[in-house]
């Protein structure tokens, strides 16, 4: 008999990437398509039936379930979202579930797409063989998260626990864009730190950053000034530690909170390495004092870019968060 | 058949309640002896098994179990304490359960008070009936926490899962006696405000204050300052805000991690009343904006200083944290 195969779908804003694959997750076929900003809702998940229909046809089996991770709040009991900022029409209230189903012919499970990929890392990556509590963080463009307790993961009555990129660390701090001051994604998104690049250049103070991106404002990220830092900008270093004592915070908060068996850095940010990591484990050192954290790891997220993919496989085959 | 009865201790640094009860939380039998702080732990534990002999012997019936609270941090696997600050000798790795059970005949079940209280409140008050997914802070001399997850207490490897009051909220903030700065247990616990009280009593900007106390410093508590607020007292009311915002910050960045149904604030702090609660349920309203935050309940404990007791019981009924 044949193993039966799942289907994961990532919807971002600006492509949709469709993954078929196994409840062990090894994967089998991965296709893309354009999100195309301009179609409203039902177009776009009309297209991705279309995508996951042609996939069955290639791969000659149709998936047992699958899972679709969105850039938002999402219901998981109702299949539906509630709100996708970064799309054109922000998708409220859109019942992916009921719209999908009819047309793939599987259940559909939601979820918004850190937790899914906190799922993922939680079932085939550092998470893998033991029920973990885990904190997961994604650092890009903003900063989401994920938390596991004994191997569970946390959604709360709207599938929104784990917006950890909001937590308050500076209570005077800069606005963030969900209205709140301080928020840690003000401090520590990739936006938030290459700013501060940007600044540095345009005053004069980081000539190893002005060198490897040519003084192109557009293309500082923090991995340019990780490699700017190494050669010698001290001040786009001392940015980079900033910004990671910032994120540091909001780790030891969530450790004296929940005490958890690992904490996972995904995303661009995470890119920036040992800098990062070793100034966050010693904010985390300094901060948490009432009990020992060595056993506690705090690491790169072992799937990268594919923990997402791997968690709507996970989501699918277990039949919802379970 | 009768019912069984558990026992329920709760040791403090100055006395021991023990109470008969049954697994239903009703109470048969309560007595209190001093903590004696000469005593090293066994001459303590000794007097505890005593006591709970003496109240079998009243009531008629052994306790089936027991549950023991203790201020601080204790291993409920072993039974063991690991550290208990407020008590003379510290308790340092003292086998509480490996003592007492053959002295008393029963098992022993061993966690920290205010995780304790946590698991009564759960059982009996605000959680009763439900897997609630809830935060609790003991808001006293210092600040102390629990958190349960869907019904669950969550421990942690440690047993120190739960201690919100070192959550840090002022990156730069006063110095904790854990070592770190900020932590909201410099900001809100009951000294913390009553320094504040205090200091306006000196500087002569708290006259109301000053008469409800006589002047006298060492009667300055966060209550007599919420009572000093309401008879016009401005500055002590701009206080008393200022560190129910802090404590408002601290459980803000608990809703958007947890997305808890219930928060519940115990402890002499909270007797401030509503400019305390009205306070925090503003500050949680502005900082978290990512959902809805008007189904979260942020409530005074409904066992107040019978909590401890309560999840005593609940322990010993249950066969520990499940």
């Amino acid at each position: 008999m044949t193993e039966p195969l799942y289907a994961s779908m990532d919807l971002g804003g600006t492509k949709v990437a469709c993954a078929f694959g196994t409840a062990q997750g090894e994967v089998v076929l991965e296709r893309t398509i354009p999100t195309a900003s301009h179609e409203g809702p039902l177009g776009v998940l009309a297209r991705i039936a279309d995508l996951v229909n042609a996939m069955t046809a290639e791969v000659g089996a149709a998936p047992a379930a699958a899972g679709m991770g969105v850039p938002g709040l999402a219901d998981l009991a109702r299949g539906m979202t509630r709100f996708l900022p970064n799309l054109a029409t922000q998708w409220r209230d859109v019942p992916v579930r009921d719209v999908l189903e009819p047309r793939i012919g599987c259940p559909v499970y939601l979820l918004n797409d850190v937790r899914m990929a906190t799922l993922g890392e939680l079932t085939f990556g550092h998470g893998r063989g033991a029920p973990r509590t885990m904190v997961f963080l994604a650092l890009g463009t903003g900063i989401g998260g994920g938390i596991a307790v004994e191997g569970k993961l946390r959604l709360g009555p709207l599938g929104a626990a784990g917006e950890l990129g909001h937590q308050t660390v500076v209570p005077d701090g800069p606005l963030c864009g969900c209205g709140n001051r301080g928020c840690v994604e003000t401090l520590a998104s990739g936006p938030a730190i290459s700013a501060q690049g940007v600044w540095l250049m345009a005053s004069g103070r980081a000539p190893e950053l002005h060198r490897l991106v040519d003084g192109d404002a557009g293309r500082v990220t923090p991995r340019e000034m990780a490699a700017a830092a190494s050669a010698g900008d001290s001040a786009v270093r001392d940015a980079l530690v900033r910004a990671a004592d910032y994120l540091g915070i909001s780790i030891a908060n969530l450790i004296v909170a929940l005490h958890p068996d690992i904490v996972v850095l995904g995303g661009g940010v995470a890119q920036i390495g040992d800098l990062l990591f070793d100034t966050v484990r010693a904010t985390v050192a300094r901060r948490v004092r009432m009990f020992p954290v060595d056993d506690i790891a705090i690491v790169p997220s072992q799937l990268g870019t594919r923990a997402g993919m791997l968690g709507g496989l996970a989501v699918a085959a277990r039949g919802g968060v379970v």
